[in-house]
């Protein structure tokens, strides 16, 4: 005992210099090494060399435009607080993103800044009408000098306002629950529920939304259909009931809206009296509801086989390569430099994205997202969704950080200005490098391997629109390439099916449940590109690549004719609309009109439909008559157009509302202008914009049930650098291996019998100072490694946080907007154009 | 000092008990307690279902039917030691992939095993010509009832034979360097350089290669062209010299072959003597020729800003998730399980892919790569190449760990046997999962945000072939899409590029260098797809989406008629070549006749071109002089037969050697038979067969300098369930979280304004056992996660070898092989067709 007692105080006695033997010990055993500290390195500071002329307006800036307008513009009768669109308001404030006139000597020549400018939506009623008009105010910040005026430059229907067909969401649901209280003993009778007018929401209730259709001696006409509200699932669009009312909504008065036909499993009921009469006819037809359940889960939390361990990750234990300027969202990636900024309408767009310090596109960004359903049934059989209308900006919900971006993406926030308040979506925007699961080039040569990886850096924001998720990926490669991709998932906005023969479902989709129809629809979702290849002044042309019967000297006498392919370079010389061609037998190309690259070829950049599943599509239907001619730009999948200041994007958000007389008619800007330049019969200085369109021809099938996914859904166009540099630019940029499998050898075809003499060979690649692992290699008959880029040095000690991002850190805590229900702006729900 | 000295006693007294404490402190601080040791999950043990009966003969099966058919076949007089193909031998012995007729008892109905034989290539000389024939020995292993017997049933020629014009490429070399010695004055004057007999791959020296044109009289006419070895890069095909000769090679003796006309620099001179008396002319135009130098270098160790980081990597902590049987070559991953196999010809082939139980596919492989030049010079004005002539199982060379596949990833070996012996290809193929930059799929709803990661399977091999690498990927994904992905990279094949105007590069490519032009070539790769969705028993449909003018009983009287679309569905009722459709308007689906999903949907799988750039072409020429008969497969993007056992591929290698008069005619094989199955008055049991192109219309530009680009240069066709399951089955496979933003609700739609009554929720996603991180988020307007499938739960350290591997345990020394020279087969140089 005595011996233990004395242990135990020595251990006490010897305990302060026990422990820097301990601590000596452990730190010898850390993980630092062997390996190193995860995220160790500092991300560098850095400065955008310009000021980012188009970002959004900060809080302070719309704050003070409002302000200002309620202040200067008083003859608006503006109200603080709108209770319908009666009631004159700021509906909107943004940037008025400066005219490229304005900010090129500012950005290319050091001129000074523009004038900063905003963009305002005012709700406006005219003779009891309600409005949306635009004005702009500035320059900010406000001064003596600051004014608000009509903003009509841009738009060339020369009008800067909007009928304002909804004049209230609100009362046109009212109106919709208590057309549903008024058929309660039918909804009960065939759906097992009934509208609950406390509570919209009840899960167990129903709701009904409407279709509206404008007709030609004014007013609409409002289909309505029944839905479960899916509030376990927030699969509402898997939810069709299958009854529809038809609501004669031509009077501007909402008082004076009459309930008419109903239509139930393909037949048409002139009253709610005859359809409930309809109910007691032995031979009427009833079909099953749709009853939500677990089949709309967007997840399976069950136990299977397999998944029992995670799948690999994507780790970035250095920290990023590229630099990130947060104040002016500028971003630097291995040549590539561009500034990011968002709008409510439309999301990101980039500006003045450069590469290895040539210009390359002043603008990319997306105009307008539309999907067209067809259908014969009252409610798809007319639908068509504008999501820029109800914001591709204001919908970028904060992104899964580890799931929608890799656990080490950076993060940006975006803000839009309504009714005189902003709103900040947190983590909206993540930038990040990837590398791909496969290489950008490789060679293997009779001695020698050469591996280079493909590390690409995105920028991405995802838009949930109502039912719908569209990832927008912006992604740059570093040979100069860069891709516009999007991705679909989320829930298909689906139709009631009939399981009689009076309808035709195969015609407009599968069936893909109970009582569900799959409803085909087009997206075509409209980018503006505004390449700048070397400099402003471009030409497009086509070059095909056509088969041939040609004859050569060399031939003779043996072949006197052969059948072979030939390059045909075809000049764009007017606006134009252009499909992919048949065959993917033509490259378009861009290129510089002046600059050339050190072999003589003008330096170009390639425009191709990129790495979505196929070719993106264009809209099927010709002349829409839901669309009218609000959506010109989807009928073909590329267009050239001069650029101009009054033509700044193919769309506005509002036309959604005036499909039919719209305040940007973009068959308008494409008429055909002469795309020649220099001559002397054309004031045209040779700027050509780019727009071009994503989407895809959706046939969902019972693999969209619960969700669409994005492996199969993606669409994308690549801009691919042509003749651009004089050779590959990567190799500059690109982290990649050599293995020198024998001597000092390089050779010539792998499996060739050539062996050479290694004497006499060019030894280019043996420099002895490079970095390699080749110890115990550097011998005849052993493989030595030779690295180009960092390579991983050590092992790394990754944190769980790397791996599995605590979700504790999400923001977040609903993505519910509670304010101007009245407008029906902002939640995606049908209303149809 | 006492204290001191005491001190230092009881330190050493107490050593013992403070081992055990410090080594309870370092166990407590070791990784263990806060991380994982990477990989230390075991993999699984897994046995396939059945044999693979589609398997390379193992070196000692082959080395059995060798001695087999030398003591049998007697009558051929068969050398083991040959000499030139003069010589009676065993060029090649290989597996006789059995019938699917004889396979599919077995593998579906559990019949015994189908007999194994070998497929045989014996060079073999008929009146003093040379040949290449083909026969069948078996069954393995050889027994008395074993028997060697002419193939002929498999060539729909009827003929087991094909001639062999390249008598020896050898001699031909050997005539090439006689010729080049006779002008080496020239080539000094105008290239700076001479052949070098005793070192033709001396690197200042210079080398001719052939392409050879069979004429209608017999024989062949050769152009030989000078090249620069490029033993520095590898890079002989960027090095092309711009001096042809013309060769009489009409005689089946080579002795009797002639040099008759030169060309250079667009002039054709009748013979040595004119060239050499231009070269005095002072009108003569000389052009720079191309030297070797660090252009082409296929990699650039250089420091250059910011790529002093390693880029993100990807890493795989825990293992696999899919089971490997590495005997049977049958892999096992969530619903997906194939077998896999090699051909020394086409590299890998995958068979009886089934998803979730069901058949899916009975054989997916590669039948034939080519590539076609044009040009005005006459070396790429008539280059072709078939690369499964030269090998692309053969070409299948050793893959780079951490690069060409993740570090984590398996590898399998492949063998040819090839003269009696047997060559072992390590490391060539790999299978791994990756975990893509974007989400399979995801939702945001009002309350909760749900995201699913998109992990998938590859099974991975490269064929280069002489300058180029082929990426060929078979990729799998949870919901049960097949993809097939070709990615180039390497050496292009460029022209010569003249400088004077007498040429006209521009239209057959751009100039990238001093004397280089880019080539255009098109690429087609041709595949197998024997689809068996849910059985053998199939039809194949077009399904369009087009557009149509409608009237619709609900649109009236408002709109009398709707401009619209809908689906129509055109049966493929013949065998036919189809293209990607314009617009890519319609779906290709290939349905089962017999079996329906849940909701009475057809099961099908639909075929598109899928995440290459753009949709994959198919070859530009019509009725090529070049490729005459061998490659009418090329002339569609898709074709759908007939599965015959008499018609199991689309082509054979050999058919490179006689391309007018192939052994297999695959416009015999898609004649036009009636594909409708059932009726009375056809033997057709339903079985259809797809054979469709991957590749590209190449116009390479300076940025393919020194290697293309894999991420450009994709093509793919994809395999998409359509209907195939009853909902999305990669709900069950899926990793991903579900973040409960607030409470329990799900809700609506993402910005909507319900907020709903919580109470009445439907709370199926709110299970109090499911694995979650809530703690502290369980309360309201926190953010609690739920994960579905297996998380991360510890930090990971990860050891160097996961993230740079040891290049050190690469196999191959080189990758030089070095017998039969004299065949010309198998090293990817010019010969052409």
């Amino acid at each position: 005992m005595e011996f233990k007692g004395r242990a135990a105080v020595n251990l006490l006695t010897s305990a302060f210099v026990l422990i820097g033997l301990v601590a000596f010990l452990v730190f010898s055993l850390r993980p630092e090494a062997s390996s190193v500290e995860y995220g160790s390195r500092q991300k560098k500071t850095f400065a955008a060399p310009k000021h980012n002329v188009w970002a959004e307006l900060s809080e302070y800036e719309a704050a003070e435009v409002n302000d200002f307008i309620i202040k200067q513009a008083t003859d608006l009768n503006l109200t603080l607080h709108p209770k319908s669109v009666q009631d004159n308001f700021i509906f909107m404030v943004e940037t008025l993103k400066p005219n490229k006139t304005d900010t090129a000597p500012y950005l290319y020549d050091d001129a000074p800044i523009p004038e900063r400018w905003a963009k305002v939506t005012i709700s406006q009623t005219f003779e009891g009408d309600p409005y949306m008009v635009y004005y702009m105010a500035g320059p900010l910040p406000i001064s003596e000098n600051s004014r608000v005026l009509p903003l009509e430059w841009m738009f060339n229907s020369g009008r800067n306002y909007v009928a304002n067909p909804i004049q209230s969401y609100d009362i046109i649901l009212e109106f919709a629950l208590s057309m549903a209280e008024n058929v309660s003993d039918i909804t009960q009778e065939l759906l097992g529920a009934t509208v609950n007018r406390q509570d919209p929401s009840d899960p167990h209730g129903l709701l009904a939304f409407p279709r509206g259709s404008r007709i030609e001696t004014g007013g609409m006409v409002l289909w309505m259909q029944f839905y479960r509200p899916g509030m376990g699932s927030g699969a509402r669009t898997l939810l069709p009931q299958g009854i529809y009312a038809k609501v004669d909504a031509t009077s501007a008065n909402i008082a004076a809206w009459k309930v008419g036909e109903w239509y139930y499993n393909g037949v048409i009921y002139a009253n709610e009296h005859e359809f409930r009469a309809a109910l007691d006819d032995p031979d009427f037809v009833r079909t099953p509801a749709n009853i939500d359940g677990s089949w709309t889960d967007t997840e399976d939390f069950g136990e299977y086989p397999d998944r029992d361990l995670p799948p690999p990750v994507s780790i970035q234990p250095y920290g990023p390569r590229y630099k990130l300027d947060r104040k002016e969202r500028f971003v630097s990636w291995f040549g590539f430099e561009f500034y990011v900024t968002t709008a409510q309408a439309t999301g990101i767009s980039l500006f003045d994205i450069r590469f290895k310090g040539e210009r390359v596109m002043y603008e990319l960004g997306l105009q307008k997202a539309m999907a067209h359903y067809a259908g014969d049934d009252p409610m798809q059989g007319g639908l068509e969704f504008m999501d820029s209308f109800f914001g591709m900006g204001k919908n970028m919900f904060e992104l899964v950080p580890g799931y929608d971006c890799p656990a080490y993406a950076d993060y940006l926030d975006s803000e839009w200005h309504q009714a005189y308040k902003t709103h900040n979506m947190p983590n909206s925007i993540c930038i990040f490098e990837y590398t791909a699961d496969h290489l950008l080039s490789r060679h293997t040569a009779q001695y020698s391997v050469t591996a280079s990886r493909n590390t690409f850096l995105t920028v991405r924001g995802i838009s949930t629109v109502g039912n719908y998720d569209y990832t927008i990926d912006y992604i740059f490669y570093m040979d100069g390439t860069l891709e516009v991709k999007v991705r679909a998932s989320g829930f298909i906005f689906a139709a009631f099916y009939t399981a009689n023969n009076t309808k035709c479902e195969d015609e407009y989709g599968h069936r893909i449940h109970d009582a569900l129809s799959s409803s085909i629809h087009d997206h075509v979702l409209n980018w503006k590109a505004d390449l700048d290849v070397a400099g402003p002044t471009n030409d497009m042309v086509r070059t095909a690549i056509e088969p041939v019967t040609k004859t050569y000297e060399w031939d003779q006498p043996e072949q006197p004719a052969r059948n072979t392919m030939h390059l045909v370079e075809y000049p764009v010389t007017e606006e134009t609309g252009l499909d992919w061609p048949a065959n993917s037998g033509e490259f378009y190309i861009v290129y510089s009109s002046e600059e050339k690259n050190a072999w003589g070829e003008r330096k170009g950049y390639r425009i191709t439909s990129g790495t979505g599943m196929g070719s993106t599509p264009h809209l099927t239907i010709l002349n829409s008559t839901t669309l009218g001619e609000s959506a010109r730009y989807a009928e073909h999948d590329l267009w050239v157009l001069r650029r101009k200041d009054t033509e700044p994007r193919s769309a506005d958000p509002l036309m959604y509302l005036a499909p039919h007389d719209p305040i940007i008619e973009f068959s308008k800007m494409a008429n055909h202008e002469s795309l020649e330049h220099g001559a002397p019969d054309t004031s045209y200085d040779g700027d050509l914009v780019v727009y071009f369109n994503l989407g895809a021809h959706h046939v969902p099938h019972s693999g969209d049930v619960p969700n669409t996914l994005m492996h199969t859904s993606s669409s994308s166009v690549m801009f691919v650098p042509h003749n651009f540099a004089d050779s590959d630019p990567s190799r500059q940029s690109v982290q990649g291996v050599r293995l020198q499998l024998q001597g000092k050898k390089s050779g010539g075809f792998a499996g060739e019998w050539f062996t050479g003499d290694e004497s006499k060979t060019l030894l280019r690649h043996n420099n002895g100072d490079l970095r390699s692992r080749s110890e115990g290699g550097n011998g005849q008959g052993k493989t030595t490694a030779r690295y180009f880029g960092a390579t991983y040095e050590k092992g790394v000690e990754v944190p769980l946080e790397a791996l599995e991002p605590d979700m504790r850190g999400y923001v977040s805590h609903s993505n519910a907007a509670s304010e101007l229900n009245f407008t029906g702006f902002g939640r995606g729900e049908a209303f149809g154009g």
